[in-house]
């Protein structure tokens, strides 16, 4: 815990005095050094004046700390100006981008790559090197900058920026090996920083650190917010976020502008080690890394007052500057710029991983189930129960499988995971952005295989984090449960009625949809498997087992569940919907109609093979049912595979509007997708 | 700005002595005697003690706080456990619900509804009443409990919770004429409560008070942080939120249990006025609205220390009782809280709204554009501008036309109105969850029509508040700038790709996808004036104008912009690429094949009869081309509504996987939608 001493500076003055007279010193104190003139600054420039005593929860070691010799912090205010000049001029290469925006990052991204990264140049994934994310990711070239100072690459190359065959794009991909997760849509960077150090301290118990650089516009976001609290709350003190608080946003200032204690209560009291230095100053950079890394049991926010353009004369800290080239300015600008350089060939080299404290190797091939299926045709279990048992069954098998849940572990059952391995069970709480932030940075570096469950329709929360997971490359698994409206009484806020519609438009995506508890065990086993993002759609109902234990499931294919050669009509259904086309079926059989059902298994990749030629036999006719609106399901899944076929009639049915509260069968049925629409759509559709 | 004074237990005596010693009081500090009670409580319960004194930018007004008779407490004390009986009584009838999570909030509820809302009973829409929303919508059995005992509709009819035949759901929704907003999926209402105090306060400029309670669980959702932030930045001192810390989550306690000093120091540091208090307790709940209602310049936050199924008898504060019925302890318990009770019968009313400080009356039908669309064909013009002109245009003609924006203005250009009429632009920063709430509250009892803009991929960031939106019937507008890859150079993360399937998802909404500046316009006057979800898409790049400013535009009507009467194909493109289909076209000529173009205008409704018409005349060949994923856009569009159409073959052209950085030209072509591949396309398809 901390004293925290805030004064107004029109507090009474015997109060001051107290606070201002040498007290005797608390047994341990030695941030009190440290911060010895950030506090003579904060008190000329802001109302408060405050200094931090350090206690008993977060216990400083080894807080001997030596200032760098003049010569290095020379250096490396060289090497600052350097990484402005490249960014200056990169930008000028492509017509487009922030060199304003990287300005007023250039001491922070010295100080880090010369002075704080632990790195391996040659292998920059090396899974015990330090992890740096650029949250703010339109900063790009001086990251970029930075990596071919180190030598990774040639510093001209950066010229490509943004150019069609260069991968060093607008915004980082992982499609350069020294970046592991897509930036550029904001505010995403905490999440995923918090993932990997999470895996550092727990599964790891590594010694490699996580940064993330956030930038002032971006901490708006309230993703930031929830994972900064997941990072305090789980005492991720190998996480670091530096807040690079420009002042500046796209459009207009910031709505704190260079309000410093605003940021830096907000932060303590989401349980950080929050530090306010000047961006600018490479000795305070330092020494507040190196307070950083020092700090146990909380995370630190280095919160770093800056200006954007910063050292560009007529540029710096002005409005309509940001997201552009800097035209006729650059060489007058750069020309300043070598003239505030001692050594304008200033060369430094990058820290190296250590030799101790690695991560451990991890093999997360060939995942599988424990134990095979194991009901007996005709048993009721729901599909999310059975998720919860083959989770608990993979886990088992591999002892990098973690599970991450919203605060719904027990409707979802991913709390079947958590008895059996306690410790691999992330309770991230009711924040689904920063959950699937936290399961991407888990999954980097191949440290995890990572399933993520919610209500399916809470998934939506979290779009543009999925989103960006596909441009990261991601292996992260989803596992959506209460689709539909079959789920009942809690009514249409809780019904998955566009999840699928909304991982479907997830590049490289897989889809599983299953049916019954058996194909369930084995989607999970292949999402376990599978490369790219994988959703698992499961729902609240108990279903029917309809396949054996043995039955083997692959990507791609899907099950014909019922046949006849006399079959006028295919039916498609999956989860709750393929047992109302059984029943429908059933029922039509009656009238002398026999059908053929198809179990899809997977919505994406789909069966097109399977469909074709079933439903050609069955004369063209095809029927889809889904528990699930209109667009972009399973419907249209169907109607994209057979786009090039002639010849072919589909009749969809669908929940066409918001549904309501109400008994299962009874809401079913009031939407149009139980086994009497069905009927009813065969009927119209043998017309055809 | 307050001073805060926060001592450790074990701070050293001297600093202890000089600030418990009365010390002589400050000007005004009527605040004192409000806390005395609760600094007393804190110094036993917890580690910090504190008190504040209000000071300059926190102005108490009328601070003469009279404590209700012993009478009207002992009554809403009764009133209390009567709620707690009806939440009971109903989730037995229904065999579902949250009785323990209405239990927490029966005080609240009591002194809410009977002692501090205005109601207006007999038209619970008045929009002189004051507002509440339950974010916390798994606790409806309780807000259905006190509006019942309004009055406003019999208690028998609490039993029919949750059934097929009643409006009562499980979760709030605007069928029942005193709910605003659906909830149940959290932490949204405090966004909507934002945006209705905005309104209230800057537009309405009326006396009524929003009121918005949120779950300790939700609290950990972003989105609440976002919106805390922007009322705290308004400074909606008519917004009070009230947290009901009840201690336990769905699945396990919430991570800050009952740690209301963490609570109060992150609302006090989002710029709250943060109030801790006994949430059981009718005196210090009424104090406490009364500080609320009297607190100017910021909002208040009541940060109310509750129980989960308080006076359930071992029930109360345990697990495993979230979501669940009481079962057979429910007579058990129903007995206890009548023997907690004074008067079973008690029967209050709620105060009426007052005579003075009305909402004013407000016309916001027939919404035009001030002067028609004015270009000239050929002119190329982007349709982000084109949209930026119209709004201008329809916010001079009617004075409620607002804009909101993400610090995305002078892309979007959403700044064009802003220039035009500065109090009618909403800047809410980039934090889009709350930008799309505020844009839900301010739409409520029809007192606005909001556009709200940034880039169409950060809609993804909102896509449940847009769920959730069209569950609570707003007529919200969204336009979503910077679609497709055709945005070039900034990547993949900045592009739309998944739009079109997100916005054709929510039930009830319109979807306009112009093509040139004409179109654009004609569809922000239409969207204005068009119930439900609007979705506008527009371009980065400049496009013709293809148009005359007198073309009629109409909603599911779209345009066949070139066609012969030997037209073999149907091309149909929108955006960019119905100008690669119309390039397309000509290169086709040039081989003597002719081709004819549709612009749908809209995505949704879709021209069906239009393209089933031109589609059969060109021999059921249709190629579709966007710049959108396959999932859920244009194409899949087109192929439902051909659905059930036989002998129609459809080839669809869309950007197949993650795109990357480059010139807009070259992406269009690599990733398969310029008129070249369009040409490939139809020489494929001639051959079906």
């Amino acid at each position: 815990m901390n004293f925290v001493y805030c004064i107004s500076k029109n507090a009474p003055p015997r109060l001051l005095q107290v606070l201002l007279t040498p007290a005797p010193p608390p047994p341990r104190q030695p941030s009190l050094r440290l911060f010895a003139r950030s506090l003579s600054v904060s008190l000329t420039n802001t109302n408060f004046s405050r200094f931090v005593l350090e206690t008993s929860t977060t216990i400083i070691r080894n807080m001997s700390y030596h200032k760098p010799e003049a010569k290095t912090v020379q250096d490396l205010k060289d090497l600052a100006q350097k990484l402005r000049i490249h960014s200056i001029n990169s930008t000028q290469a492509s017509k487009s981008g922030h060199p304003t925006s990287c300005a007023s990052l250039a001491e922070i991204m010295s100080v880090l790559f010369f002075q704080q990264l632990r790195l391996n140049v040659k292998h920059p994934r090396d899974p015990s090197s330090d992890r740096l994310i650029l949250s703010k990711g339109h900063a790009a070239p001086i990251l970029y900058a930075a990596w071919a100072e180190t030598g990774l690459f040639s510093v001209e190359d950066l010229k490509n920026l943004r150019k069609i065959d260069s991968d060093l794009e607008g915004h980082p991909t992982p499609r350069l090996n020294f970046i592991d997760v897509g930036t550029g849509s904001l505010g995403q960077g905490v999440a995923v920083g918090a993932g990997m150090a999470y895996v550092g301290k727990n599964f790891d118990k590594a010694d490699y650190r996580t940064y993330v650089i956030v930038g002032d516009g971006e901490s708006a976001e309230g993703s930031v917010w929830e994972s900064l609290h997941f990072a305090g709350y789980y005492n991720l003190d190998n996480l670091c976020v530096i807040f690079d608080v420009n002042r500046l946003g796209q459009s207009e200032a910031t709505s704190l502008q260079h309000n410093m204690e605003v940021y830096r209560d907000r932060l303590e009291s989401f349980g950080f080690n929050a530090l306010v230095v000047d961006g600018h100053d490479i000795d305070e950079l330092c020494k507040a890394f190196h307070c950083a890394a020092n700090t146990k049991s909380k995370p630190t926010a280095i919160i770093a007052k800056t200006f954007k353009g910063k050292d560009f004369p007529n540029i710096e800290d002005l409005d309509n500057w940001h997201g552009k080239p800097l035209g006729d300015q650059a060489d007058k600008v750069i020309k300043h710029l070598q003239g505030l350089m001692v050594n304008p060939n200033v060369k430094l080299s990058p820290k190296k991983v250590g030799k101790t404290g690695l991560a451990p190797e991890v093999d997360i091939n060939n995942v599988k189930l424990c134990a095979p299926p194991n009901y007996k045709l005709g048993d009721s279990v729901a599909t999310r129960l059975a998720y919860g048992t083959a989770l608990a069954k993979i886990a088992a098998d591999n002892d990098r499988v973690i599970a991450l849940d919203g605060d719904t572990k027990n409707s979802t059952f991913s709390d079947k995971l958590k008895n059996a391995f306690p410790e691999r069970h992330i309770e991230c709480f009711i924040a689904e952005q920063n959950l699937v932030g936290v399961a991407v940075g888990a999954a980097c570096r191949r440290r995890t295989v990572a399933f993520v469950s919610t209500f399916a329709t809470f998934f939506t929360r979290a779009f543009d984090q999925i989103r960006m997971g596909a441009i990261s490359q991601t292996n992260v698994n989803f596992v959506g449960s209460h689709c539909g409206c079959s789920i009942g009484e809690d009514g249409p806020s809780q019904m998955g009625l566009e999840d699928i519609a909304m991982f479907r438009t997830i590049p490289g995506s897989t889809i599983f949809y299953p049916s019954d508890a058996v194909s369930t065990e084995r989607a999970v086993e292949l999402a376990a498997n599978t490369k790219g993002v994988c959703f698992i759609r499961t729902s609240r109902p108990n279903t029917c087992v309809i396949y054996n234990n043995d039955e083997p499931f692959t990507i791609g294919r899907g099950k014909v569940v019922r046949q006849k050669p006399s079959d006028e009509v295919l039916l498609i259904g999956a989860g709750i919907t393929l047992y109302e086309c059984l029943a429908a079926a059933d029922q039509l059989e009656k009238e002398c109609i026999t059908a053929r059902v198809i179990d899809p298994f997977t919505v994406k990749p789909l069966d097109v093979d399977l469909i074709v030629e079933h439903g050609k036999q069955c004369g063209g006719r095809v029927v889809v049912v889904e528990d699930h609106y209109q667009q972009g399901g399973l419907g249209e899944a169907v109607l994209s595979a057979l786009a090039e076929q002639r010849n072919f009639v589909v009749k969809h049915l669908f929940v066409p509007t918001v549904p309501r509260s109400g008994p299962p069968a009874v809401l079913i049925d009031m939407f149009g997708i139980s086994a009497r629409n069905v009927v009813l759509a065969v009927n119209a559709i043998l017309k055809k």
